[in-house]
């Protein structure tokens, strides 16, 4: 099969689709045929070098696709041959084919097509496990989302909407700051020209958020815990920002507060198969009601990869970017 | 009355058994004759002026007590009169009477005397809401316990066997340590000659600790986040070792871990009348069965307090102290 390789870690010129081995379904796992796949700012990481695979998974790009299951591995025999499926990947995603285990495969959404669905299965489920499991976002509870304008992002506002919560959100452009209000952001904050802190505390009537959704760790840990609500939860999901920074435990300890750090992919596939069972049964039928929809900025052809990975460092996405593999 | 107040800020001897004004029963809650209080650090802070009382609470010293209703605010009307209870107090307990709002007040666990109990509320209450309320502590779960030999770790050690824990605990003396291992704790670690990180992360065959319920902060936090294990929670209760530290925020984001600091005394009163629910529920059974003891080192008359804080702040106390007021 074709995948893209990345020979050296680099820039995005590094990417190439080359002739490489095809992948085997070990027990337990479903092979694909990838229809779609998409960027995540993950993927820009691995290709730099900076955030190794997990042991065992594979070193391709690539953490979701959508697809056609092409074949079953030993002791797996459902779904069925050539059912459209999404799924959540450890890795092996910018490729015609991929073999991950059955828990990590889901239904396609009702009424997305194929392609857009290739860019829906990792923020789903990051957007769920966060608001919901870790965070345990209460209804009327107030949300604040920063990077409100990425993938994650628009997904994220639209999903504490539907969890009944009022969502405030942080972006670097009015242009992004106009799509989040679209998708139902009470309060856009341009973090280039406002104090987030300030903002999100008027907002909420003095009190700020109960729970904040963290992309840049330690450039906001300081301000994030200044501005949380008493019982707030911080969920930092991203080190955008870097990975060390001054904690002050009392301020934390005064609001009876909380930190949680997560990440998805080094998840065990039993944590995984809880988060795609949560999000089939919770987030699909938001998405067949027209609640909540996928943001795709655009679809390239896996073959423009390094343009791909181009425009979403420089900032230049609103929502998702898919890739396109057929 | 009489009650113990400090006239200036500062050590043991600031202490005095004075005439104070009566308290009066404010719109729901009780007045309380007391029998018996206990001594919790937090108690010598405020002595020195550095945790000044939240608003509307009493000036006076004192976070628990036993006793009898001696009387109901406007709108209540139980307990009724000379009724045997424990309190979770915001202040006041170093006193002959206290008021205190109804829904902090709790039955006396069956089988403790009231002496005894003067030194159960702010430990049941402390312990339960970390230990079950925010860490939801498992079974067969491992959990951590710096202090172990305080008043807050001794209740802890068997909270958590009784929840079906394992448990781990520090504390600086040999004694100390000893009284964790009758009390059932698994590990014990003499944190002045053991590093504990390296030792609980081999007691627990090199996961670390799912919980660790810290009362250190700042001088603890980089090897808490280090030792905890994937999905672990580190729950922060008390400030002994500072405020302000640098967080790895890649190690949580690692272990999908989180931090979570919380208080007692400042929570507002539903959140304390919830708490008291669920101690009298799940935690006065484990004592009535004599799962759960009380430790209690020795009880003073209140006239002694001083020296009850001074051989707190020794460190020459296992268990708790008690005060006894009648």
């Amino acid at each position: 099969m074709h995948a893209i390789a990345v020979d050296v870690p680099g820039g995005p010129e590094q990417m190439r689709w080359n002739e490489v081995p095809d992948p085997i379904a070990a027990p337990g796992e479903v092979l694909i045929d990838i229809t779609a796949t998409a960027v995540n700012r993950a993927d820009l990481l691995q290709r730099q070098g900076h955030y190794p695979p997990p042991p065992g998974a594979s070193p391709i790009l690539g953490l979701e696709c959508a697809g056609m299951i092409a074949g079953h591995g030993p002791g797996v025999s459902s779904p069925p041959l050539g059912t459209p499926i999404v799924a959540l990947l450890s890795g092996g995603g910018y490729a015609q084919r991929v073999a991950v285990p059955v828990q990590q495969v889901m239904a396609v959404p009702s009424g997305v097509d194929l392609i857009t669905a290739g860019a829906v299965a990792e923020v789903a489920c990051t957007v769920w496990s966060n608001l919901a499991m870790t965070a345990h976002v209460q209804a009327e509870e107030w949300v604040l989302i920063h990077g409100g304008g990425s993938g994650v992002g628009t997904f994220a506002i639209q999903v504490a909407r539907a969890m009944g919560a009022h969502v405030a959100v942080t972006a670097g452009s009015a242009a992004k700051l106009d799509a989040c209000r679209e998708l139902g952001a009470d309060v856009c904050i341009n973090y280039k020209e406002q104090d987030f802190v300030e903002q999100v505390i008027d907002c909420t009537g003095g009190t700020g958020p109960d729970v904040i959704l963290d992309n840049l760790g330690a450039a906001y840990l300081e301000r994030n815990v200044t501005a949380l609500a008493r019982n707030g939860r911080l969920v930092t999901i991203g080190l955008q920002g870097g990975t060390k920074a001054e904690l002050n435990i009392n301020t934390l300890l005064r609001k009876n507060a909380s930190i949680t750090c997560t990440s998805l992919r080094g998840r065990p596939i039993s944590e995984k198969a809880l988060i795609c069972e949560q999000v089939q049964q919770y987030v699909w039928p938001w998405i067949a009601a027209g609640i909540v929809r996928p943001v795709i900025d655009r679809v390239l052809p896996i073959t423009d990869a390094a343009l791909a990975h181009a425009l979403i460092a420089e900032g230049a996405i609103t929502g998702k970017l898919g890739l396109a593999v057929a």
